[in-house]
């Protein structure tokens, strides 16, 4: 009955695609004069904030960019980067925000593969974009971005971006995006084979993980938020884009150190940050430094490998609260979190510890999270033993990788997103990882992969064989760890493989650590990497 | 690019229809053992509560229910009403929540239209559902519900609510619905043209409405919620939903009185509630002559007429905090709000009552709200003081009414749904309703329709002429005032229209005041309801 009218189809009046460019029109509609973006001496009301991000797209659309079209940024956290969260999905583009710590190399190969057409570029980065295009087969064009409180007097790109600006001038209001489905950004994860792969992100996913964020964090009106996380990372787990659905204030930072962060928290109230277990140890530092102690909450958002409990409880103590969270590229950055039971209030502060240290339960916004054997996708028993694969299902799941349909395919079997990450299930039903199938090493909250490490190893002409391995480390959460088998009658010392490294990779990607010797392996071949992991964990003898 | 890769379409790992009854299934997964329902002496946890509308669902399909039927309801605010929020969509049916306070004709002709092929009926309201079914079409099955604390040993209906959820015992777990824009629940209206027309939501709508109460209102996790609204009013403005997304208790309660609702607050812990401004002068006398002061704050919704500054006022001081919203049945209830700024912390409390008062700006869930001339759309100036109608356009928009396709058409003209309300712009952008163009009179938080009142006057042999419009009530908010025309040589007293009246509407409908006279009339015959309303606000000469 309901069905078999045609007049209770979707219309113009009940039906519009989820957009979190629908955040940023309600902010300048309902908050024109709050601030949205303090960044040093800068101040912007978000009717401010508004009418930059709209002329930015028209500028864009100028320039002859249309729908599904690339447009690249490089910038530190500054409010350029964070107007390209509105400005280029707004012209109906998709927006690639690149990894700041990246070598022009992989950086042409991103561009290159997403087709970037523009690029916008903070002057700090403009050598390395430029860097990047010379070896690329076409030519984006080149923004230069004159930030406030960047680099002065640098040279090259077509135009500033206030130029850019000032060319959308006068443009008429930009329309949602046709389909929820649209493509609004695309992310490079550093991957398990080598090259990096474009995780394509949705107008839709990107809506509901801003309401997630809301809702599991219990987010108020208004936060003033402060950015330590890279947007480039997720996204910024979505922060952007959540922020302004509360109508926040972004505060940004181009240097994430820990003085600077605790200057931001005191002189601009801030509320909210999210950040890496690397910046929880800088904050962590500097505020026993300066025997910080916060006169109000201040709550901040970690992920990926579980902080020591020791700078949690170093951190708390200086009156900022920490929760635990879960996720991945693949999901737009945290879709689990440790939510707290009623019965944990009884528990000691070690059994505290173990509870919150494990990735725990989806967000509402993501419709399904369990632990898996990934080929026959049953259940592992609930015994905090059996390991299995964590599978994940929801609209917060990105469309896949860009011209990459086999890894595509693989990743979403049996109807399911395979994280790679392997976990247990507790008899509780909060997830806990015990390690990771892809082998990927988190170095102060940036994912290194293996595989690429050992490909640089391998191209040196006296390593026979190599395998690369997560170390942990006090400070970076984990660092790369090489085990380097030589060839018969070659030598080569660490400092000459950290040279020839160096040359071939970001720094934070170059082992710390090398291991010289015959490599274990089993008996068809393949190198057991977790004696290896056993051998990096040892204390140095 | 982005568009011509099929493996970036929508999969099963990425793509999961928007749906409440995923908050229903993650409170179960993560919070198994909290409490999820509490009437009187009843106690459920959600994991008790899951089951039982997954009994509920299954016990409906084993009668014969499919997707697209509708599932009737017929209850004060207990835990089989809350449970049919969720089990009848789970079935694939639709949910048609029936106004307790309706006489059997209107009862009857609302499960006619909405094609009810059953209907679960507390057994306080055998009697009007036997009564109402006697004058159908067709016969509904009947299903009784013995709640707890309603009456017992009241005889009818097929079998007992608690004997369907037994039949649905060891059935599969059901699935999602196929489509978001699937049917969830039907809401009757009491509309402008007598016959109520049913409002068809959706299960997207419903789950983004949910979505937004809890950011617009910074609902917490684990909130104490109290049932003071009827959940049959916009399925009670979506909160069985938003309660359960955010996993907190729902307290019961049956009769909605000042004593009750404090006791309720007092023993259970209550942190939230709603409630029509009626509801808001009954908890401050109660509180008043109890000399209630609340240890902790309690926060509550309010909608319809603004309420009178001095009852907000008193509840306050009981420390009740009082939000403002508004909405109707076709936008899932509660959509604007007056939502503070910054700079109203200097004001007077007379300014600030007079900010407070207007209906304000959308939520964020709401794509589009504002004040237009309803033909050419045209936004009205911001003056404060041209009047025009509100508009409305988003995601929590119904999908139209059931069966009234000239209805559905007229109500979404132009791709904007049109509230009926009429309204100014005020200089900040917030909207306030100056009158309503549908010559609705909202009572105690009822809507009535004054044309459906003149048409049953118009029925009597005396009355020649009739107009009903609102009174100013203090306690009621407004009751309906009739102004009678009588036939020459015929007499008719208000005692003899009151008894007339009472045969022919529910009670609550019978103007409390009749004002016998020539009606005035314009030029064109129509009467001019504006001088009437004047008159009716005139205190008795």
């Amino acid at each position: 009955m309901f069905d078999d009218q045609p007049e209770l189809a979707r219309n113009a009046a009940n039906f519009v695609p989820l957009s979190p460019m629908t955040f940023l029109r309600r902010a300048a509609e309902v908050h024109p004069d709050r601030t949205a973006v303090v960044h040093g001496h800068v101040r912007m009301t978000w009717g401010e904030v508004a009418d930059r991000c709209r002329r930015l797209a028209a500028g864009l659309v100028r320039l002859g960019i249309v729908r599904n079209d690339t447009v690249a940024v490089i910038a530190p956290n500054t409010p350029a980067l964070l107007e390209a969260h509105f400005g280029v999905p707004l012209a109906g583009a998709v927006l690639n925000a690149l990894n700041t710590r990246l070598d022009p190399s992989s950086l042409g190969f991103i561009m290159e593969h997403s087709g970037t057409k523009l690029v916008l570029a903070d002057s700090e980065f403009m050598p390395a974009i430029q860097a990047a295009i010379a070896g690329m087969g076409h030519r984006p064009r080149v923004i230069r971005i004159d930030d406030a409180l960047g680099p002065q007097g640098v040279s090259g790109g077509e135009m500033t971006y206030e130029e850019l600006l000032a060319s959308g001038e006068g443009a008429e209001p930009l329309p949602l995006p046709r389909d929820e489905w649209d493509a609004i950004s695309i992310n490079y994860t550093s991957g398990t084979t080598g090259d990096p792969k474009g995780v394509v992100y949705h107008h839709r996913g990107a809506y509901l993980n801003a309401m997630g964020n809301v809702v599991t964090w219990e987010l108020p009106r208004h936060p003033v938020y402060l950015w330590t996380l890279p947007m480039f990372h997720c996204n910024g787990w979505c922060f952007p884009w959540t922020v302004t659905l509360q109508a926040g204030t972004h505060v940004c930072l181009r240097r994430v150190e820990g003085n600077a962060i605790l200057d931001a928290i005191e002189a601009h109230g801030v509320t909210h940050l999210c950040g890496a277990p690397i910046v929880m140890a800088m904050m962590a530092d500097a505020a026993k430094a300066r025997g910080t102690k916060l006169d109000r909450p201040v709550k901040m958002l970690t992920a990926g490998a579980a902080p020591p409990a020791a700078v949690i409880e170093r951190l708390e103590s200086t009156g900022i609260e920490v929760t635990h969270v879960y996720g991945l590229t693949e999901v737009y950055g945290p879709v689990t979190l440790c939510e707290p039971q009623a019965d944990w209030a009884g528990k000691s502060p070690h059994e505290l510890a173990m509870l919150k240290a494990r990735q725990g339960v989806r967000y509402a916004t993501l419709e399904g999270a369990y632990v898996a054997d990934p080929k026959t996708l049953e259940p592992v028993p609930r015994d905090g033993e059996t390991m299995g694969e964590i599978m994940m299902r929801g609209n917060t799941v990105a469309r896949g990788y860009l011209k990459n349909p086999r890894a595509t395919a693989e990743s979403f079997a049996g109807g399911w997103f395979h994280t790679g990450d392997l976990a247990v299930m507790h008899p509780d039903g909060y997830m806990e990882i015990r390690d990771r199938s892809k082998d990927i090493i988190i170095s102060g909250g940036e994912n290194i992969s293996s595989i690429e490490v050992e490909g640089v190893l391998y191209r040196h002409p006296a390593v026979l064989a190599a395998a690369v391995v997560a170390k942990p480390d006090e400070k970076w959460g984990e660092t790369p760890c090489a085990f380097v088998e030589l060839r018969q009658g070659m030598e080569a010392t660490a400092e000459e493989l950290t040279r020839f490294c160096r040359e071939h990779m970001a720094g934070y990607k170059v082992p710390r650590t090398f291991i010289f010797g015959p490599l274990p392996r089993t008996s068809t071949g393949k190198v057991q990497k977790f004696v290896l992991r056993t051998q990096a964990k040892a204390p140095p003898q």
